[in-house]
């Protein structure tokens, strides 16, 4: 017998009527005949006010109690969700991710499932009981309540998935699927039939916010076939698979881009060795993300750097920079903060050559300075005025055919 | 080391700043030197609001479902208060019913606590951590998340409480303590010093709901001394024992009463074995309860049964009243919802002889017609009508003495 484990987020679940129709799309399954286990987040905005009451509480709330708090949220949810199932006659019950038997480690906030005890789901499901399980939390060996990080219902959801060698593991979001771009900014963007993991690791890690990026490295090494589609509406959704299983590899899969960058340029460093180092450290040191870092070749013993980082950070990277900057006499600092990052996402770019040429011919052409290139095997991405990047995005599109399945 | 457990009601957890007060609480009575566990209601109305969302969902929410739901209240209450502690530098732990190791009978909705394994609570207590237990939950051989039925958390106080062998179990509420009457109807009302279980049973059992009545029959039973004192002030409060502790008797210790009621009377039923059944079955069997029973001495083969239902159920009562009737051509039925019970209360009355004559010269004095009459070994409880109720309290409280210690 077929099993799919279905994963609802919380604005599929935000009232008593949307959590009526998430039992309806469930009993839909189970009328084609296969089994079913279901993970599900906290409703709407029930995480954001117990934060807010924590914080009210105290400035600094006790991590491992804070993980106890916010793990009420999904317990609340999912015991709606089985009772709205049982007042269908369909059999469910809810679990605690204790009760599902998911071991975390005890980082709270953050925890790591590490394993996951399948036995008492497996006798719900043989048993013919459609269990609803809280996505984002677990135990670890102490008996603590653990949650692993916003968003991680996702990685709950794949790992559920793993322990119960299900056949697919399907995320049910309020958009039809994974498209070639943002369908808000470009009519014609396109819903994707299938993608690989990897593709949508870059993709998920650039922006498009469908997936948790943990939630596709975990399905990526497992092998376990992800599933994005409607909570709203029938659609069959974007299947995220091995490669190999991605039949008809694109050139371009896909297209993300992120507005909230800043750059930093340090021009005419020394080359010698430590000096980036030595320019990221204070960074990395003050908790910032660097996301892009572009070291150009040197030229006569100066060299340059660039980065990026959230732009929520602009300020106070600025301050460090600008410190840094002293140490280094002959060298110009240069920040700005509205630049905008594109990616140009797609397997096969391996095989298919001129992909980055088409896309500076395309930035060419509409007349748009490229500010910074960073690649790697599957993705080109590029830094940008914000000002130009709808036009960026439109244009390549269509340069790549994304319009055209 | 002395060992308190304390518990606090929704009540005195309904907001951040009341969460501060309580943890100011317990760190004074962690700073005279004892160890202390302390359990917790949900927090105000949080109960009622998750059963309101329930109830949207679906008109008759399943009763596992309910408990995995309802739950969740006692949870960010324990999470929010053991922050709270922590914040002051108080090492605390919060624990659902599940990890303070409570284990109920399947029951759901009116579970009982079946036993507690409490190794874990005693070696937090060891390591002069807080625990902070969830009242009102525990779990079932099955791991089912159960409730013991609203107002519990007493009873998991006192089960905690004799759990651990604590030498006293607190229930801290909105007022100082057990009162000879309710301080609302009788301006010198007086809060007792000590009462004894039985006492306590009387007067909780008739109305003065400052203790729930199974949490005062497990402390008797476990003979373990409770205190009722208030969550606001500083306050010795009333400490209810085994009688041989409570050392000076009054003849009665308090009046109690429930304005409720309703009263049916059958008068000149036959006096056959068979009767009462025939009469008071069809009421219980639709689920009403009866309070007093009272039945007259035959006379000339005749006999007058009198009942009391409380007032909510008088329609439904006399709708089965009416058709009783008709099976007894020669029997008249009077019923009445203006009705009030109330009751005086004192294991003094064993030793004391005319504490019931005292009680009918006083309504006699009074003009007040005493409608019904039942008698235990510790209490004589009257109906009147319910216009006479204050007058008759008052008159009562004089009578017997209570304003005065």
């Amino acid at each position: 017998m077929t099993l799919i484990v279905q994963k609802y987020g919380g604005t599929s679940v935000g009232s008593p009527a949307l959590i009526h129709g998430v039992a309806a799309q469930i009993n839909r399954v189970r009328a084609r005949g296969g089994q079913i286990a279901v993970v599900v987040s906290a409703m709407g905005d029930s995480t954001d006010r117990l934060l807010d009451l924590a914080r009210e509480l105290t400035p600094e709330p006790d991590a491992c109690e804070l993980d106890a708090l916010l793990a009420t949220g999904e317990q609340v949810s999912v015991a709606l969700l089985a009772m709205a199932l049982r007042a269908t006659g369909t059999p469910a019950k809810s679990f605690t991710g204790a009760q599902a038997g998911i071991m975390t480690s005890s980082v709270h906030g953050k925890a790591r499932i590490e394993s996951i005890d399948a036995n008492r789901l497996q006798e719900e499901l043989a048993a013919g009981i459609v269990p609803v399980i809280a996505g984002f939390q677990g135990i670890d060996t102490n008996g603590n309540i653990t949650t692993i990080g916003r968003g991680g219902s996702d990685t709950t959801a794949v790992a559920i998935a793993v322990a119960l060698r299900a056949d697919e593991c399907q995320i049910l979001t309020d958009v039809d699927g994974v498209f070639t771009t943002d369908p808000r900014m470009v009519a014609d963007a396109r819903c994707l039939d299938r993608l690989s993991f990897e593709e949508m690791l870059e993709l998920s890690g650039q922006g498009s916010r469908v997936l948790h990026l943990r939630a596709v490295e975990f399905a990526r090494k497992y092998n376990m076939p992800l599933r994005v589609l409607s909570a709203f509406r029938a659609s069959a959704g974007t299947l995220i698979c091995a490669e190999e299983n991605a039949v008809e590899a694109a050139r371009v899969a896909g297209i993300a881009f992120n507005r909230d960058e800043a750059q930093f340029n340090f021009i005419g460093l020394p080359d010698v060795p430590g000096t980036a180092v030595t320019v990221l450290k204070p960074v990395s040191d003050a908790n910032i993300d660097v996301d892009m870092i572009v070291v150009s070749a040197a030229r006569g013993g100066k060299t340059d750097l660039s980065f990026t980082v959230h732009r929520d950070d602009y300020v106070q990277t600025e301050k460090i920079a600008t410190s840094l900057i002293k140490g280094f006499p002959d060298t110009g600092l240069v920040s700005n903060n509205a630049v905008a990052k594109l990616s140009v996402v797609g397997v096969g770019m391996r095989s298919h050559a001129g992909v980055a040429t088409q896309m500076f011919e395309t930035m060419a052409r509409e007349g748009i300075n490229v500010r910074l290139v960073s690649t790697s095997e599957i993705k080109i991405s590029i830094l940008i005025d914000e000002a130009d990047l709808e036009r960026a995005v439109r244009a390549l599109h269509e340069s790549y055919g994304l319009d055209r399945s």
